[in-house]
Parts: C-alpha cells; sequence; structure tokens
C-alpha cells in the first residue's frame, strides 16, 4: 500500500476473524498478572514513542493539528499506557475485598466471601478524530479496557485512517512481540464494520467520544441489543463559564485573555471548550475579548466535514435575533475564530438553538443582569462535562450558590482556570450528567477509566487452590485488600 | 381505610406532588453530612423494629409466607439499614482522592485536582414480591439510595399493598421526626403510576427486582428517555450447581439434602434458587433426591398470578420429551415440590424451555457423561447472580475448570453450598451478567449496592471555603482518602 492508497472498510469475513480472535484472547489476556499486562502496555508505551518521527507527519498530514500540539498530544498518550501501567502494578484496581466466616454474625453463620473484579470480555472502542492519539487507536479508552484485561477492537476514525492503520499495525507488533496472546488487539474500518460489531454478542461493553447524535444512536443500539452491554459515550458539553462581577473587576483583562486562548485553541475543535462565558451586563470587556479574538490566527479544521457543521452551525447561531457579533471571525479556507454576544434572557428564549454544542472556534459572551439572574442561567443547563467558576473572596457567597448548581450538572468543576486541559491524574473526572457522557457515574480520562471495564465476583467458601491470586491468603500478587471482621 | 379497603393507585396529580417533593428534597438531602443522614437511617430501622408486631402479621396476610422467614427477613433488613449508617460513618463510600497541583509534572504544570462522589437525585425504586420487607419498601434499594444521599419514591408491589403502605408511613414518619427533608420519601402505587414515573426527568435512577419480561420493559423505558437513566434490574437466574463424581461418592446424601432444601424453600420463590443441578450419569442419587422432595410440605406460593405462571411454565417444562419426573409435586392448593431429570444433550437441544428460570418450586436434575459435557454445559448459560460447585480435592482439575467457566456467567460463585441465603457483607455480589441483572457491574446486596447511586466530581483549583467538607485540607467529616503525589 502507499501513502496515498484509501484504506477500504472492513469486510464482514475480516472483522468476523477480528471478533473471533478478541473473544478467544478474553480468557488468557484477562487471566495475565496485572504485571504482565503492565510490562505489555509499556512495551505498546515504547514502540509507539519510538515511531514518533513516523507517525507525526502522519498526523498532520490527516488533522490539520500542529506538530507542536501533536508531540504533546503523543507524549500524554504514551505517558497515560504507562500510568496505566503503574495501576496495574499498584493492584487497588481491582477491589479486592475480604470478609472471612463468621459463625457468631448477627444474621446467622456467614460463609468466607471475597469479592474482586474481573474484565468484561471484548471491548468495542470508537476512536475519536479531535486527538488522533490521546482519544483515538492508542488513546484512553484502549489504554484503560486494556488495563483492564480486555481485549480491545478498535472502530478507527475516518478522519485519520492511514495513521490508525499504522499505529494499530505498531500496537498488535509490540503486544505479539511481547507476548500477548493473539487478538487481544486489533482496528476495523467502516460505519457499517462499526455498527455491525457494536450489534455482536462477543463485544461487551463499547466507548465512544464524538457528537452527540452519532454517540446516542449508538448508545441506543446497545441499549437494545437481546443482551444490553455498557456503552460509554462521551457526547457533547457546553462548558459553561461564570464570572463574578469581582473577578471582572481584580483581573478582567487576564480573563478575556485566557478566555480566547481556551475557546479558540486547535480551532474550537476540543469536547472541553468553553462554549459560553457568563459576565456582569457591564463588564466592559467586549473590545479586550473582541480584539484577543481577532488576533487568532487562521486554522483548518479537522475534516471538510465538521468544517460545513461548523459553518452551518455557525450560521444557525449568529441568525438568533437578539445576538450580535463581536469578532465576525472568518471560515473560508480554514477559520478564525468567531464571538458573539447575548443576554441571559435571548439565551433561554432561544435554548434548542443557544444551549447546543458549536463544534468549532466560536464562543457567546452573554451577560447576566444580576445575581438572580445568574443563577438562573446556571440552572438551565444540562449535563456538561465543566463548568467553570471566576470569583473573588468578596463575592464567594454568590459565587458559592453557582457552584452549587453547577455541581448537579457537570463532572469537573473549575476555579479561575479554563477547561481546555484535561490532567490525566487520579483524581480527573471526565465525564458528566447526559448528555455530556451516557454514563455520569465513569471517566474516560485518568486512573478510574479502568472501572468502566470491570464487573465484580465473589467467590464463596472457595479454598485457596481454586481462588484467583489476588484472593488468596497469602496473597502472591501483593495487592492492596480491605478484609473486614 | 380499613383492613379490607383496596389501596388505590395513586393519581398522576399525586404522583407529580411525590416527585416535585422529591426533587426539592434533593439537595438539601444530598448535603447532609454522613453522620446525619446514618442518624436517619438508624431512625428508620429502630421504627421498624418497634413496628415488628404490626408488622409481620400483615406481611403474612398478604404473602403466605411463615412467620419464622418473616421474622428473619425483618431483622435482615432492619440490619441492612444499620449496615449502611456504618457505611456512611466510616466515610470511605466517598471515594475522596486528592491529587495536590504539580508545577513539575511530567505533562507540564498539573492543578490541583480533588474527587468524591455525589448523589445522583431521586431514585424509582420498583419493589419486589417476594422479599415483602428486604427486597421491597424498606429493603436493600432503599436503605443504599438513601445512604448515598438520593430521596427515593417506592412504587410498591401489588402483591402486599397494605404492608407497602404502613410501611411506608412508618419510614416517613421516622424521617420526619427525626428532621429530614419533606420528600426525602414516598411510596406510590400501580403499574401505570410506576411506568410514569420511570419517564420523568426528576427520577435520575432506577432499582428492580422481578422478572425477566417486566425488568426489560422498564430498561428499555429507561434507556429510551431522551436523558437515559442508570437502571438496575435484578432479573432472572438459573443459578446452576455442579457436583464432582468425588463429590458424590463423598457426600451424595447430604449434597441431595442440601439441594432439595435450597431449591424448595420458600416454596422456590427465590432469585438465587439453584434451577438446575448437574450429577454424573451414574450419581445413583434419584431415590434419595424425589423422597426429600416429596417430604416438604405444602406452601402456598405469594399470589394467584405467581401460581398460575409457575403452573403453566411447569407443564410446559415437564412436557419436554426426554425431561422424566423423579417428584411428581403438587399445584393444586399450593405447591409441593416438582423435580426432573434430564440429561445434558436434551436440555442443550431445549434451551429455550429449559434454560429459563422457572419462578417456584420446581428444578432440574441434569447428567453430564463425562467431563467434556460437563463443561459444555457450563458454556451454555447466559448470565447468572450465582453458579455453585461440589468438588473434592481429588477432581479439583476438573472443578477449576468448571469454574472458570462458570466465572464467566455469574455474579457469585460457591463451593459445596448452596446459593439461597445471601449475606449482607462488603464482600457480597448479588448481580451478573444479563439477565440476571441489567449492570454486571453492580450490586444490589451488600454495602458496594451504594455505588449505583453515586457519581463523581472532580473540584480543579477550587479554593477550601467552596469545597465540599470530604475534600477540604483539615478533612473535618474525617474520612478516609487516598492523597497522591
Amino acid at each position: 500500500m502507499t501513502a496515498t492508497d484509501p484504506i477500504p472498510d472492513t469486510t464482514a469475513a475480516d472483522l468476523e476473524a477480528v471478533l473471533q480472535r478478541a473473544a478467544g484472547a478474553a480468557e488468557s489476556f484477562g487471566a495475565l498478572p496485572p504485571a504482565e499486562r503492565a510490562r505489555l502496555l509499556g512495551a505498546v508505551a515504547d514502540a509507539l514513542d519510538a515511531a514518533g518521527t513516523e507517525l507525526l507527519p502522519a498526523a498532520m498530514a490527516e488533522t490539520n493539528l500542529s506538530e507542536a500540539r501533536l508531540t504533546g498530544e503523543l507524549k500524554r498518550t504514551t505517558f497515560q499506557l504507562r500510568l496505566f501501567a503503574e495501576v496495574l502494578a499498584e493492584g487497588s484496581y481491582l477491589g479486592a475485598t475480604i470478609d472471612p466466616a463468621d459463625d457468631g454474625f448477627a444474621l446467622g453463620p456467614k460463609p468466607d466471601l471475597r469479592r474482586m473484579l474481573v474484565p468484561l470480555g471484548p471491548v468495542l472502542v470508537f476512536a475519536a478524530s479531535n486527538f488522533p492519539f490521546a482519544f483515538s487507536v492508542p488513546g484512553g479508552d484502549t489504554a484503560s479496557a486494556l488495563a483492564a484485561g480486555c481485549p480491545v477492537v478498535v472502530k478507527a476514525h475516518p478522519g485519520h485512517p492511514r495513521l490508525s492503520a499504522r499505529v494499530g499495525e505498531i500496537i498488535s507488533a509490540a503486544l505479539s512481540e511481547h507476548g500477548a496472546p493473539e487478538g487481544a488487539f486489533g482496528v476495523v474500518f467502516g460505519f457499517e464494520t462499526g455498527t455491525a460489531a457494536l450489534r455482536d454478542p462477543r463485544v461487551k461493553a463499547a466507548a465512544f467520544t464524538g457528537s452527540v447524535p452519532a454517540g446516542r444512536a449508538l448508545f441506543d443500539i446497545a441499549a437494545s441489543r437481546p443482551t444490553p452491554i455498557p456503552f460509554f459515550g462521551e457526547l457533547g458539553s457546553l462548558n459553561p463559564a461564570f464570572v463574578t462581577p469581582a473577578a471582572v473587576r481584580a483581573r478582567g483583562a487576564e480573563i478575556a485573555k485566557g478566555f480566547v486562548t481556551s475557546y479558540s485553541g486547535n480551532a474550537g475543535q476540543l469536547c472541553t471548550k468553553p462554549g459560553l462565558l457568563f459576565l456582569p451586563a457591564d463588564h466592559g470587556l467586549e473590545d479586550a475579548l473582541a480584539s484577543q479574538s481577532r488576533e487568532v490566527g487562521l486554522h483548518r479544521m479537522l475534516s471538510d466535514r465538521l468544517h460545513e457543521g461548523y459553518c452551518s452551525r455557525r450560521a444557525e447561531v449568529t441568525g438568533v435575533p437578539g445576538v450580535r457579533v463581536l469578532a465576525e471571525g472568518e471560515v473560508s479556507d480554514g477559520t478564525v475564530p468567531t464571538l458573539l454576544t447575548t443576554d441571559v434572557q435571548t439565551l433561554l428564549a432561544n435554548r434548542e438553538t443557544l444551549l447546543e454544542e458549536v463544534f468549532g472556534p466560536l464562543s457567546i459572551v452573554v451577560t447576566y443582569r444580576d445575581e438572580d439572574e445568574a443563577r438562573q442561567a446556571a440552572e438551565a443547563f444540562e449535563g456538561n462535562l465543566t463548568a467553570t467558576l471566576h470569583a473573588e473572596e468578596e463575592d464567594s457567597e454568590f459565587g458559592a450558590s453557582l457552584l452549587n448548581r453547577l455541581r448537579d450538572r457537570a463532572g469537573r468543576l473549575l476555579f479561575n482556570g479554563w477547561p481546555t486541559g484535561v490532567a490525566v491524574s487520579p483524581a480527573m473526572q471526565h465525564g458528566g450528567p447526559y448528555p455530556a457522557t451516557t454514563d455520569s457515574r465513569f471517566t474516560s480520562v485518568g486512573t478510574a477509566a479502568i472501572e468502566r471495564f470491570l464487573r465484580p465476583v465473589t467467590y464463596q467458601n472457595v479454598p485457596q487452590t481454586l481462588l484467583p491470586e489476588a484472593l488468596r491468603d497469602h496473597n502472591p500478587w501483593n495487592v492492596p485488600r480491605r478484609v473486614h471482621g
């Protein structure tokens, strides 16, 4: 294959083979000691790092993203794989819990009960377009599912097919070289292939990052299977940011600058882009916001399809009566950010248009008349990945009342910062009430992402030799355990 | 109302009021310190214990269950409420995790991140018929949701409406007396009421224990809402038990006795009833099994509807060619257990009839010719709540190969025991792959049941005064936390 051949859709026969291999690998891959899977993840990370000089140009060619951005993203991606290796080495992800037999228990003799988490089985990952490494073939879904002990089948995103194919080859080779069972990882191509895989009984869970309509359609397939499976969709988010009057007074110019950097970066193609900035009516930052926005250079979007979608949504939002342009922007050959403004009442009267994500470099400054109106706005949201508050000590009571309302509608709350840039950390939550995600109880970034692909099993009075290692008395894997009684 | 008035269905207007109060209570109830909610759970437990002499006859009248059984069940129910009070007092259920800021972090400066679990909001509980206390109005779903900080609306089971109404009054009075916000708890009646509540946007999660068709219909409603919600359905389970030849030799008579006690107890109306017993072809226990079964006394089923359903399924299963009667049983005015027998090949050839739960006192002894055939049978199951193995040290390799297969198909694995009787313990898993439950990652019994009704929120760089107590530096609630870095 040369660099310009198209990547054909995976055939039904090839998909069948991939799924059969994944199902066949589930038992042995899941049974590997965590330290072994940690070694495999490290090998994948090393192989991807080693291939950087090949992968970065490939990613640039297919995504219009900058070398600096992609270099950082690849680093983050291999960091993430190694972080999950650490999670495996540490072992508390297994949730091992031992409750010894107790003949004197209040409700009558209690048996010996030992509980731990086991892998769900083959996981289908729908790759995203906007992070060709970190949320694509080698991304967080793949890393966390492999860490959990689940074979992974990635449905590649059509936005960067050759990069996906090449990364898939590198991962498969690294796994195979280091002794992973054949079938623990595979990449498939094509829309129909993805939905066929999602319907296949051998697939036990799926993860997705993308738009609300696509994510909801896939969620509906997963939920309507004869045997429904967990579907972790990260869909759309407005990521509102609220600024109190005192914060405007104390740091108005800095806030304007930070906001523009956050909403316009990567041509606004981030799930945590702040799509709405709430300012007091007399904020006086219009000129600063407009001029900062105009200073952002031209950036081509990830694909023509996304560019068209952006143009259409931009026209729709700009056309709402009561919405005014602060910075016109450009949408010809690439994009320069567009900044709009309106007030809370116009926003609330046009929820269907204005309270829906615009994927691209557009944001709306919304002015509130008083604290009550700001609180009213904070109650208008559906679920979000993030919500941000800029406040000062002197108006912390108002700030607290906003934060409280935002907490019910978001998975991450930021103070005096901006939501873009998601740290890969044990305390990260990248998820939120619908439609931010289809299951707000889980995260797709950070070490807790592994929890999505595990389920508990309890062993009752099972003798030592038949227990899994993590539950045996002498704890051969030396995993942290909760022992009761 | 006198003891014989029917309980009318909740009107649409009354349901609206109940849901509005529940939504109104969500913030204040969820914000109570865990120790406060622990006190409320204790007060509910005390009130139910104090009402035992009134509640037990009421339960007996509506369920045909014995006083001894119901006395034990009420004790278990109040124990469970107090156990969740302990979970709250201990505090690790909050999953508080602190990852301090790190300017030298590998991927660039990392903010201060603090993560904890918060309540989902109002939970709808569909009560079960077979445990009028422990899986009904005051049961595990209610206890765990209240513990999580979620207001609870119980849709009462029509099998014991007056008991449900009375228990609801007692719980509401205890909560109100001890200062819970109005609306933290309510009971509603009627099928249409339940489905209307499930569709209501104020309801944020639902739990159900019952049959596969009913549970699946409700799951489908929950998943197809404009905003889908988590639905925890505990549906049907066959609970297969496998006995190795060495176990038959060592303890055949004891196994026969234990099995009959387990499958026939409470007229077989338990979700963990062993519905299939796998024995080697030459087991020689037919007479023992048949005579033990015949010795079980007449037991009326919970309701006429369940009795009719049982008679119809019993006729269907008994009519399969190749299925032979070991103990005929009775189904006239009440039931005496029915024990059938067949072989693995007949079982596999009639999956649709024989590999589906019979709710009532019937079980099937299935003979296997050799180890391979037993393993083949162990691979035939869909999801189960439990799977059981009886083995001896001398055939532990065969046992291990069975256990391995059963692990992929069950939430709890028992060794040389019987699955009925579910200990309320931190290490319990009462859940399993579909159709045992609609979400195998969670349990409806044991302290981990609280995890169903919580979601994570991360606070990024939020100052001490705006942080929830559990995440503040000085840890005023003194909850266990994971602190990184």
